[in-house]
């Protein structure tokens, strides 16, 4: 069972269209990492970059909008590691409509792990390591 | 000549860790899109959503991101159309530090004709189809 | 006892000096009058500007920032309404530090209850102007 | 003739209701406060804070909103400072659309000189004093 959390739309994440704008998705998936640090790796992303000055900034994303999300929606998402490298991680994010479990999004997103003074590629963290493998 | 435009990175853009937080990368691309249907296309896009209720919602992304921008950089964006089908449009994206042209980031977005009455795809209007060829 | 929620400061909200941007507060306060509405007031504030077509939207705003917030804390705020009149409704907004209860904003808000349509002011409807009078 | 800056309305600004979210205008107004000090003050703010480590946080607020911004439409920002304390400066900030000259928001904000290392508040150096000073 991978690791999910829940995500309510607000008014303003909405656009004139009635629909998520399209950026506001990738800040969800981003608040769903933050959370998966905090409840599947044991460290608050805060304290990561805070305390660690280690950061997962995205590399690449790969995303398809397979369905709309509008304001009323409360989103479900799920996030795992696909694959776990020297200095980067594969997280795939599943966004859903909670409702009706309708699947949203699918993301595929590269993260390297950088030192944040000195903004280098840096190897992950065997700790981190582990909780990414164990989280598919 | 491809159609490009200019963003000053903001103080609320950067993140704590300094850089320009990636959502709000895809942010510029669709305000740099914004631009392009003014500039390239002959409507603004308020008009073709508000007037026409067509609009191009992202369906598809892949993006890398290369380069950091950060607080008080210019972001120059350029923007053309890579293929033109029935009822979609891909649109490349190329964000460039403006002060020395380094390649920040490489977007290429799918984006479908919506109806927004309807959320329906339509077919391109040949108007639109036109421009975007002539945008290369 | 008023009403009040919890909202996770996120990565994503804090500036490059690491402080909670003040306009992110303003957005903090909207999330919890959302969250007012569905609990306190009995319709979601998708129903009420979907279904009803009545909005709030903010007239006047009083706002004091008294202590920062900073990414890893979660804010706790407090919503109740000290005024109400024949078409709008003064909300009072606390935000505090979760982890202290350190009042961090105080906000005094003037919202008129609008018609969407119209964009015209109406008098609040009576269950409303009821639940606001026993939210204090 | 005080300084003003212009501002376009983008497709993210606007909410479901069609209306520029009104956190959306505390934003405009410090892009706003960021051109008044390149423009005005000699020191662009990214310098100001990542050189000199000063900052102005807003501390109070008071603003009015008389007419709607919507998608389309462009701001037109005014900035002055009203009154310069020790270590306080008092900027008033006019948005009208731009189309009309509409006065759409009236905001008078207080700001604390600080010194991001300390968080603590300092005496603003001259030269910004005489900055602000001559900006009315």
């Amino acid at each position: 069972m991978s690791f999910s959390t829940r995500i309510t739309v607000r008014f303003a994440d909405a656009d004139p269209a009635g629909l998520v704008y399209y950026a506001e998705i990738f800040h969800y998936c981003h608040v769903a990492m933050e959370e998966f640090f905090a409840a599947h790796c044991g460290t608050a992303y805060e304290v990561l970059i805070g305390g660690e000055r280690l950061g997962f900034p995205t590399v690449n994303v790969h995303t398809e909008f397979l369905a709309p999300l509008v304001y009323g929606d409360e989103a479900l998402i799920e996030v795992y590691a696909s694959d776990v490298g020297e200095s980067s991680v594969t997280f795939e994010y599943r966004v859903y409509r909670a409702s009706d479990l309708t699947l949203c999004v699918r993301s595929t997103q590269v993260h390297a792990a950088m030192n944040l003074d000195t903004h280098c590629a840096v190897p992950i963290p065997e700790k981190y390591r582990q909780a990414f493998a164990s989280s598919a």
